[in-house]
């Protein structure tokens, strides 16, 4: 089959081509619970940029071993094309979003629901992804999509959507009638972070971007109040918040500055939640102590998590702005997307 | 001042006039945290039927002290008159909404910030009520309302509103996108509920009534389905939720059958919560064992839950169909609630 | 092998023998993931009496299949004997403890950790069980013991305890110190929920029980209070908690009237679970609106619930006493157990 | 009456006596709810040597205001002395100890409960406190002390032990058999900390401290692990925790780079709980991204959480450590508490 394949780090960003596109063997069923994906379409993240970078290196492969060659691809949805003997209640044909992290389904944290902290292996980032024709992939990590949404389409939301939805959902749980949701950052996650929340709760919902075309899409995501970060966001914010923040902030960026103006924005016994990732978080102790504030780490989301959000683009609560390349364009998406160029998320056609 | 004053029980609801219009004195400031407030709207509701009836007799006098004559109305708004001399923050003038539990603020419940289950008193239940020019209450009881609420629109929130809120905050705390509630009952409460959830969860919202009126304001009130209760309504939600049932049932009814159906429609691991009130509950052990549902009890809110319902309402997101009218005419309102005839809440208006 | 089997209900329990002990063939791998587990020892459970009855059959079989012969036995432990070829991280020889509910693992409530709310069956009430030499299950079934426990030593947590321990440990989420837990019943199941409580929560433990030796047992595990079941126990409840009840009240026997005693002595805002069963729950609406009380139902627990069951075990926290049988005295020990002299738990060795 | 007061900061410590012996004159009743509270002990407090040191300043007054001279001491028990006309429900001679939050219980932080975040002062801190024959306070701050409890051997629960339950608290509403608790540093508030644990959780406890004579308190109040602060604590802390680290910890001290290697204990989905105070957290943001793991603050605790502590000292299942000084004293116990000469807490009696 056709597919993008990394074959070497490019620290900087620099090199012409990232990704190399090239026939390679067809993925093949070894367990009998084993599945074999269609690919409809595959996401293209700024995970991806930093894999390239090679900033995920030491964490996936800690001891050292060779990742390289791999297909990239970690937001994947296509259709059944193969499965192994002992799979149960899937068919070929069936249209499916692929949940990201392959796990063996035994250890205590997959036991507890919490796909994402068991042993296993995470396709585009440790092992071959969806940048081609067919991806590898296990039973436990099929959702089945409902007859409105067709694969290309959904595609980021197996990634980025995933782990949007999984931080707006924990904010959720404590959000009330009256209380305020900072969301930093309009672009493709915080998009979707937007939505979910407007279904989600009745909180009001304060978003804070440096660029216009990203606030009006915040406004149309459904955001109550828009902050442009032009240096004042943080008194902006306080404004909106009777001098005290809001009762969680859910910061989508992570660097250049968000995280202590984030927690600057967040009320005594609110919650910052760690989404983008970037920069060093630097608080004093007796801040956190005075404030009881907390910082809440995100990590993409459950099997269940995922068939949540199908839930809420099947009945129209969450859209997605998708920009579509052909397969062959891999290198073409990812420079788009380094230079600022996407607007919503680009997704590769096979 | 004017009052509506209960003189004595009428078990049947048979008698001619069951309020009598008199000249009452004054209520005073007595404490130094107590405040007067002239009324704007004091609400009708079910229950003031059942007080007239008698049916709360045991439960708000368990040692037979003499509650009658009694002024009734416990769901008032309208603006302060007085203020007691240690009252902090608030003016004479101020529009506001009085939760309904008069409590002295010190026992563990209040400190906790469950205010109903507070030793106390609950003017129009065991004390006197708004069904009159002024009411005595005290600073704990006073929420104040955003400029765009007038007292007489929104005095049903003060405890037919809160209730509604509280059971349905309850549901949404584990409602998640792709689950189900069904509101049994789109009256008075129900109709409230309905927004309440549209606005704070992404559940599907499956209501079920006898009347096609209510099944209507059901819809507007943002209901996804509707079911006609013509016998074979535990069907139709089966129908509606795999088989299984939802994971939440908000029973605003809780007579002439609805708790066996309530109870039959909940999913396994959901839970049926019980807000309107008249039958007995009967299900045998072994059906709870075996499908481990839960039955979860309601009983009014507290006074941060009456903040929160106004800020769904300051947002325009619930709204409430009330029908205006003359305090002098209280018998007249409480003949047409017991005769089916008022949609939405009657508001007396001195 | 050898094993005991249920040929025939009998419904009043009145006949010489319950089960027949045969020779049938082994149990087979079958599956990749599948199991064979040379038993230890099995748990003898007043539930095998109710499936003697025929009582549990229209639950286990609602669609009129045939059942029986059947061989009965849900509490198993033992050791590994054979794995199916996909099996990982387990070999031949390991101790273990089976989870009695055998599921795909892939459907919603499994994929969220409710294991025993998944698709499945479940050995000794719709399959052949564990009243055997040896016994066919999965791998997601099994719980690998500490060497500090001994199969036969355990096996009645399989059942038992993990309903106890799920109940109970419900109840801890909410007590806090100075609150109180009502153990109704000091038998199998309610002298290890009294020792978890201990182990889990601060709160006060206080024992209803109608026999002697039960509250010593109950003292013994951990009990604070003992109340004698004499026909007083609601009031000397009330006594023991300031007039309100307790916060928690755990019913482990659910019949002869202690479903409407255990709701009267629950506390406003408290909740009674349902653990034991027999009778029908009778209980108005308006008392659990009044008191906004909440009935809990539980059933069995999750996988990773027997794992912190075991480690509650393995710590010396909880002790189980047991009365070994010979795998061939089925009966004799079925009919101590009808007859009230076994006091802890039957355990059968073959 | 006879005090102990500050009037001035001495940056460095450095200075000879930090506070002085002065007759000032008694508190009066003003409000109708204000207390006065005969001390009949006063804990000291590291925070005491902080507020000396003047590092509380600018976070008790941010608008500049005059703090001193102040009478110190925010950790008070004695008995009612004195009481406002409309306080209800205490009587003179009753034992007390007092929360030291004064707040008017009207905003809505104190109406869900969250005295602590209440608009107020804290006396001790910025305004006059206990290091006093006598002290001001308010109604809502008293909680009776159960007979078997004696003012000067419970004092320093009222700000000490109450910031370590909170903390403690938060943990084991998620800590579950088989899973671990860190707590670092076993002095004043660590040691309280361990034994709350004890009795409301069974997760392990592991304790890392620097000195010996802590790890042997940190023993005998309930660790099940010593781990030596000998530099390579997080090692031991993994070993002890299959490489992972522990579900909770909890960091009592905050300083000299506890707050890193406290994070590099904590497992992932785990939570560090920030207590002690003094150096700043810096953590990547991608680590927290990568682990899921939250870092919560701890403010001190509501007044119902010191009626719970309470509770649990009455049962014997905290006990405290003290060392009593006669309130002349004062400068003496604080010179012995900074330079490390106390073990457990210092209480200054009048």
């Amino acid at each position: 089959m056709k597919a993008q394949v990394l074959r070497a780090y490019d620290e900087k960003l620099t090199g012409d081509s990232w990704v190399s596109y090239e026939d390679v063997p067809d993925p093949k069923i070894v367990k009998s619970t084993d599945v074999i994906v269609r690919i409809g379409g595959a996401g293209v993240c700024r995970t991806d940029l930093h894999i390239i970078e090679g900033i995920w290196k030491p964490h996936m492969d800690p001891t050292g071993r060779r990742l390289l060659p791999m297909i990239m691809g970690h937001e994947n949805a296509g259709w059944i094309e193969e499965i192994g003997k002992e799979v149960e209640g899937l068919k070929v044909g069936d249209p499916v979003i692929v949940h990201p992290k392959i796990t063996g389904g035994t250890c205590l944290a997959c036991r507890r629901g919490h796909d994402m902290h068991g042993d296993g292996t995470f396709p585009g980032l440790d092992c071959d992804g969806g940048y081609a024709e067919y991806l590898g992939t296990s039973q436990r990590n099929i959702v089945p999509l409902p007859r409105t949404l067709a694969p290309k389409d959904v595609a980021p939301y197996a990634d980025a959507g995933l782990t949007a939805y999984r931080a707006v959902k924990k904010a959720t749980r404590h959000l009330l009638p009256g209380e305020r949701c900072v969301v930093i950052g309009a672009g493709g996650l915080g998009h979707i972070g937007i939505q979910c929340l407007r279904a989600m709760c009745a909180a009001d919902i304060i978003v804070v971007d440096l660029s216009n075309a990203s606030l009006e899409l915040a406004k149309r995501s459904g955001a109550d109040h828009l902050v442009k970060a032009d240096g004042n966001e943080v008194e902006a914010v306080l404004a909106l918040t009777d001098g005290k923040g809001a009762e969680a902030v859910i910061d989508f960026v992570g660097e250049k500055g968000t995280t202590a103006k984030g927690l600057a924005m967040t009320r005594p016994m609110g919650s910052y939640y760690v989404v983008g990732y970037g920069e060093d978080i630097r608080v004093p102790t007796v801040d956190l102590v005075i404030s009881e504030k907390n910082i809440i780490g995100n990590l993409v989301g459950t099997w269940a998590e995922l068939t949540e959000l199908m839930a809420l683009a099947d009945r129209g609560l969450v859209e997605l702005a998708t920009v579509e390349y052909a397969l062959a364009d891999a290198d073409q998406a990812l420079k788009d997307l380094h230079h600022g160029k996407i607007h919503g998320r680009a997704v590769l056609i096979p």
